[in-house]
């Protein structure tokens, strides 16, 4: 079967490799669509970063470069292992891509994701959803009944941004705001609204600025080249501020602002990586008792993202900027991600 | 009768001012000693910093420079407001010393000590237990029973440190590492190690490393100038780090060291006050997805403070370090706070 496998920095080949089998436990699926991430990018271009190093086996996958790659994909089962239960051939499903050692201390406080050996499938091994098929853990897998199989590429993405909501507390009728308008914030924005909080977008780019409008996930939009941000926040919270915010950018003056805009006892969750150090005022963590959270990827947020796009909480239609074939991953794929990213929300390959 | 009063940088002076008169809703209490904070001195140094400016006077107080100094007293009511139930004269009292506006939307939220209006009684009016006597508003008096009413001049601070915990989420059988043991840095590990936390204080200088041993407040010190600080915690935690960690000394090496220390969703509370910008390692917030909280004074804390010191949790006594009169307010009292900060815990002063 064709797969696109990570080699080294700037060489990612699609090979024929055989198809993986089928174990006890584990389910076959046949890849419908898979994202690109922001992470498969960094990958290409500075990797190996999460791909372990040949040499360097995942301490759980036991695998090394060359890797298959993707993680952000939905399929259908086509074949089901000894002793699964509760997913049938036929099933349309999305995977949760972990490896997770379950026996570390974050593993039994129940943070399976901030396991101390913790691989996502897709990067540190296991085949991934850059290629036809895939054999995956039953635990990771889930049903996603009728959401069209190209919206379900996006739950993973949807779920690191459903775990951030979840990071910040926010409960319906709080005022959020999302610093940044990349694939990322917009997600962000897009669960905040679905259960019901006022979200205020903050983003320079015209086309970000567009597609917050355009896809209806932002109750307003401000651009911090054009005004003051925190003073349209506290103007549209009644004197107020924001109640949580997400720093979604990675950007300094993005997170100064985010720490201006909330409310005394407000939380700041940093959901972007950061490739410097960021200077931070602790004095205004201080005088407005600021919590300043980080958060990674997902834990147990999947049916509840699943429930929210079946409900129509969620449209995940307008993120879907590009479908490309696999063969076009690097040529036509990466250069979008390169060269168009303030109109490319995300790239959907089809293997 | 006697008082401290700031009239401005540099000019604290001793003067003779007419007795506070009695209202209803308050009582009048004879101060027994009254704590200096490093507030304080910074309000000598730098000040007016929560001083109001001559011309600019406090919303809630509606005073200005000068004020009497003084928020961390003990006394003994000696007369009692129509209205007032619950106290009487004879008793003896500590002061929760706030103005707060009560109507703000952090009022009404239950964080009065994030009152958009707040001020400090002994930095922003009302009067300070750098004075003979003062008359304090009853719901902020607080009876201390049978604590000795020296020992009791330290709740105020006590009661700073214990929301810090409270903040933390700290609780018994837990791992804590405290950065700095200066005065806030001591009754920060008072409290958790009288909650029956385990502490670890890591501290430079060899005076506040003998306190943090013979105050009893340690169960272990690190040195950073000699020790590993970040694999020492890992080594006494079995691999694992501490649940949280409290920077009091507002030095960026010690805030890093915080981040590195606790585990996984493990929480770093930032309980110092900070001169200049901070340098923060957002990767470390995200990988182990810590939460950074600010914290400020204390909200609702002072009876279960009050109660922890009579049940003989923590004791207070190893933190006195100098006694002194009012009249030696500034040459002696400011002076070893300056000159002798290393050894000078927690300076009384008799009025």
């Amino acid at each position: 079967m064709k797969a696109a496998r990570f080699h080294g920095r700037k060489d990612i080949r699609i090979e024929d490799i055989p198809e993986p089998e089928l174990r006890a436990g584990a389910v076959t699926i046949d890849v419908a669509w898979c994202g690109i991430c922001g992470t498969d990018l960094h990958e290409y271009l500075e990797g190996p970063i999460f791909v372990p190093a040949p040499g360097h086996p995942h301490p759980l996958s036991l695998e090394e470069a060359p890797v298959t790659l993707g993680h952000e994909f939905s399929g259908t089962v086509s074949a089901v292992g000894d002793g699964v239960t509760g997913l049938a051939v036929g099933e349309n499903v999305v995977v949760e891509p972990y490896f997770v050692c379950g026996e570390c201390d974050s593993c039994t406080a129940g943070n399976y994701h901030l396991c101390r050996k913790m691989g996502f499938i897709g990067l540190a091994g296991g085949g991934g959803g850059l290629s036809e098929k895939i054999v995956v853990d039953a635990r990771w897998v889930h049903p996603i009944g009728d959401i069209p199989l190209d919206e379900a590429a996006l739950i993973e993405p949807l779920s690191v941004a459903h775990h951030a909501v979840a990071r910040s507390g926010a409960k319906s009728g709080d005022v959020a705001v999302v610093g940044g308008a990349g694939p990322i914030g917009l997600l962000t924005a897009a669960v905040l609204k679905g259960m019901g909080v006022t979200t205020i977008i903050s983003e320079l780019t015209q086309a970000r600025k567009d597609k917050a409008v355009s896809s209806g996930v932002a109750d307003h939009v401000l651009d911090p080249s054009q005004e003051d941000v925190p003073a349209r926040v506290l103007e549209l919270t009644g004197g107020t501020g924001a109640d949580v915010a997400f720093e979604c950018a990675g950007v300094n003056a993005v997170l100064d602002t985010m720490l201006d805009v909330v409310r005394p006892a407000g939380v700041v969750v940093n959901v972007s990586i950061w490739g410097a150090l960021a200077t931070v005022d602790m004095q205004k963590l201080v005088l407005k008792e600021i919590d300043l959270r980080g958060t990674i990827a997902y834990v147990r947020d999947h049916p509840a993202v699943i429930k929210m796009v079946q409900d129509g909480k969620v449209d995940l239609k307008p993120f879907i900027t590009s479908k490309i074939a696999l063969d076009d991953l690097v040529n036509e794929g990466f250069d979008i991600l390169i060269n168009h990213k303030d109109t490319a929300v995300k790239v959907l390959v089809h293997p």
